[in-house]
């Protein structure tokens, strides 16, 4: 309730600071009997860890996960479901100068403000390292969605102002951007490198799409499907805006071009409100578009005050991601797999259905 | 639990439908000792209400509101607050014709995949009718909000096309679209009339800003405070969007031009991130913008199908908003003043703060 | 999340004071397509409602139910279901003495520490009037049950130190005092008569037996099955204990003794335990015993403090229950059934079994 | 929600079984700035692990706490605050033999009903094991009603039919039965030896007094402070009663006898309710007695049947408590100092007061 939980019946409870001992994962609400390995879990959090290519943050971290609880011979029990992961490369003191001051584009002064003071070690616990246990946990979730056919894939559409289409979703894990489409892929690295080369760092767009949702997901009238995805899509610290189906767009349309008819079926005549209407899923895929902030830690000098509130110039040392958006494709495809869950859930427990 | 309440400390659960008996909300944990009265909840609830212009459906619904409980002498008790709103202009023969169709761009198909079946009056649960139970809940939010100098300001800057700046909030009221600027309000207004002469809707763009908020709001990890408004904000039915301060132009920004520097003294360098860095208000102005979809209910023939799937020629009577977004401003506003009063509540329970 | 809400799926949030406009309740999660008619409702309200008997208040109250929300053409649409009770008989001049004293035996001081100030007007929000809510909703979940051969019935057996037998429960609805044994119900009922002759009040113990509970139901580990009706039970301000199965007993046997054992084909050797072992159902006929205690309202004068310290003597002038035993089996029939809903939605999410 | 997380705005969740790889918490809403040491979680763990007395299971495990995050140098941060402690003695071959058979007095068959199948290995999660982890949460929770000087004991008062009155508080850590009461103390663990040698089993009953607990705490209606700590008391697996105040002797009084009257300035006339009047604190000691059952795990044979429903004769092996009550006790004090920091931030929330 106070923040580090999320979902009602498919829930998990997040812990960990960047620099912490650890970060972990609790995943309440899981059904008995999902065949479960570590492995798959692995597999998702190596798709997320630091230092993966040269588009990222050189620190080291396995990411190896533990499970700790809720599995026997392999498979869930439906009780408390918890995983482990230990911090490894740390470099705690890399981050001594910037204890004292405010980071332009972090968090660093609301957390001050809020709790009257704050873990300066990698921006604590409000550092993007927190999603590695949403990995671990979307990852079960994934898991359980494949019994349903439920998949949902993200990938990069947009870095530095250079769009790529949705050409070969297979072509997404081909190269270290996590573009759909290979040529636009390779001028996205070479606009992130050379904004590296800078000391600066970019943004960009993430879409995502969910298929196999079957119609009636979703609950009215404050759970409502995108409510609860923009939820939490909008809890990820770098996302700025989501959209769906056509979005910002939808706004200029007159319901005669916007309104999706249903043919029967499972067919729809259109999919501009992105599968979902009211709220409701409505069968049809699920889309959405993420406006990704450029990472906010750059090594360039900036202004800020210091927390006495003197003028400072401040560099900035350590390992960042010169551009985040590769990294947080596989975190929001993790959220919308939990998001799915929990909302198959809550509509799987009406026993007259 | 099951999606008709929202908010963690100061909760609002609501109830009722289009064309049922009366609309409704109960309030939990109000704090005691507000001055309330029932004309303070009418005035928000009457910038609402349908039969207000032109460009607003013609339904007549005086939305008067009553208090239930939770107020005494005059004054909040502390208790649960419950208020009612009776539907008087139901008109419900108007409705008998779709009762067996999916409406175009409606929840008629997702609602009925959920329950099994439907209230076909006027759209149920899923019409934007319940929005009334959030206003009235949110005036409460608003007088609460008034004692810390919190104010939420939402008006329309764009509709069918048509941009307008926010040249000067004091006209928001003065005019039948609510925008901040006499002339854009014009124009808008005639497009909407010659929208609806052609039987169709046409949708916007709705900006708030949020001021007085302290540094310090929301919760870290998932109930950041962008994210708990883009849950209150993307349960408005007709929200397809919402971006915070710079939005999705942030996707294209550099760090260095998107970073916002604290100076000291409660001022920062710029607002690119509207408000909210790392999930947590830092004191500045919270802005955000939310794209309205054009009203579904548009009386041109449009093509689907009946509930037993074969193809029809929809035909739809009765009396709809060629445009919503006039009348969804007060609703923001309303949602926005929830969202703040209940994490105002969750950060003072810090005892030691 | 303030108190005024209770369960999670199967879920209600109830208003209304003493002597305020009006009482009800807003029930979600309530699965569609339920048979509803207002009559069932009506039929439990009629059970509670005061001015039945000589062993109750004096107090008017038709105690009315109107269906608001949630119900069309006769069956339950899945949305939130609301039901509203006016309060008619008032007499708050009644009260107006004591609006500046704290009643022994009640919430009153508490109410003006929690809140500044309260609402004297028979007790406001802390009156065991608010258990008409309760019964309402308790019926929608009765009603739910039956599908599921489900059934709570409760009874007195003892009052004013006089035990009764569970010798038969059609008689329980037969005598005033709502025992299942018509010899001990007449001494019971001259008992709290002679008692009301002293201007006192008594108290006693009401047995629960909930039939028809499948095994496993109940969510480990603080969502026990036992952990949540205790939780229920104790919400009722008359309530002072409870005990499962053999209860205090237990505290006194060997596990020899105590053990229930499986016997296979749904039998069990001994139903020690209630019913629940664990936390979960095991499928037993579950059992348990409360302790109510003397309604505190009294008109024989008592020693107090008035809000600004000062000894007084008080007499309590109005209309009061000599024995709130009689009245409450129905309110425990009702949170039993609404825990038992509750639970059994928990566990049918399953969607593998 | 699914039944692993407990309290609104102190709130923990847990995980972990028996013979699992470890047990765990993460306690949400923790406020900042508390001083936290290793040392003070360590040593209420030491007063609960096994392998402590004769009179308790001979399993050896340090339970060893180690925390993960929410604290930074040695305060707590305001974010979430995990703790785990390895399984180390875990025997799981003692357990072979009854992964096909439900034990008489355990939650097996319940389980099973409930997932499908259990996890064998000492219950799995059904163990009481896993009140290690409420232990070390209560022992922050306790850290940090320590600043209001409120403080939760409990001790045994009966067992195997013994009862031991509170002499002296200082007394309880004296002897291993953690009586208040040498002499009584002296009999108990006589008692239990004697059981024990029959190859049986005891209960008891456990007394709790929380003292300094402000008026004002407990939220009407559902979340009265009564009501929640029966929740949280029958929650432990063992536990089939609690009673405030005067109890089940309350039933047999009359107003005239049970009413508590104020007195002013903090005094009261008497405290027959418990120090919970109408659900909430009244200012007076807060007391309640717990019926704590017989351990089901006995080594003698019992009747029961395996999984197929075939009757056999079970013999338990491995290492049981004759008595579990000695070691409950710090339990009960855990979840005690839980629900009332968690009532104590309810209240603290509202801003003007």
């Amino acid at each position: 309730m106070s923040g580090n939980s999320f979902g009602t019946l498919f829930r998990l409870t997040t812990f960990g600071e960047s620099h912490g001992a650890a970060l972990g994962v609790v995943l309440d609400g899981v059904p008995a009997g999902i065949e479960l390995e570590t492995a798959c879990i692995q597999k998702e959090l190596d798709r997320r860890k630091p230092g993966q290519s040269a588009v990222a943050t050189a620190r080291q971290e396995a990411d190896q996960v533990e499970i700790l609880s809720g599995v026997f011979e392999g498979r869930t029990t439906g009780t408390a479901l918890a995983m482990l992961i230990r911090n490894k490369d740390q470099h705690s003191k890399d981050y001594s100068d910037i204890a004292r001051t405010f980071r332009p584009g972090h968090a660093d002064f609301g957390y001050t403000a809020k709790y009257g003071f704050r873990d300066p070690r990698g921006g604590g616990r409000s550092s993007g390292r927190e999603t590695a246990a949403r990995v671990a946990a979307g990852a079960v979730a994934k898991k359980f969605l494949e019994k349903f056919s439920i998949r949902a894939r993200a990938c990069a559409v947009e870095i530095a102002g250079i769009p790529a289409p949705v050409t070969d979703w297979d072509e997404v894990e081909n190269n270290i951007v996590r573009a759909a489409d290979p040529e636009a892929a390779k001028k996205m690295e070479e606009a992130i490198l050379a904004i590296r080369l800078k000391n600066d760092s970019c943004g960009g767009k993430v879409y995502c799409e969910i298929t196999g949702v079957p119609a009636g997901l979703g609950e009215p009238v404050f759970d409502k499907l995108d409510a609860l995805l923009a939820h939490a899509m909008l809890s990820l610290g770098a996302v700025k805006a989501i959209s769906f189906g056509d979005g910002f767009e939808a706004a200029r349309q007159k319901a005669s071009e916007h309104n999706d008819a249903y043919l029967g079926g499972g067919k729809w005549s259109s999919n501009h409100s992105g599968g979902i209407l009211g709220g409701i899923s409505n069968g049809n895929v699920i889309t959405f578009e993420l406006a990704v902030k450029p990472t906010p830690s750059i090594s360039q000098i900036q202004k800020t005050v210091d927390t006495e509130g003197n003028a400072i110039d401040l560099e900035i040392k350590g390992r960042h991601d010169p551009c985040i958006v590769p990294r947080i494709v596989p975190v929001v495809e993790a959220m919308a797999h939990l998001v799915i869950a929990d909302c198959l859930l809550m509509q799987k427990q009406n026993p007259f259905r």
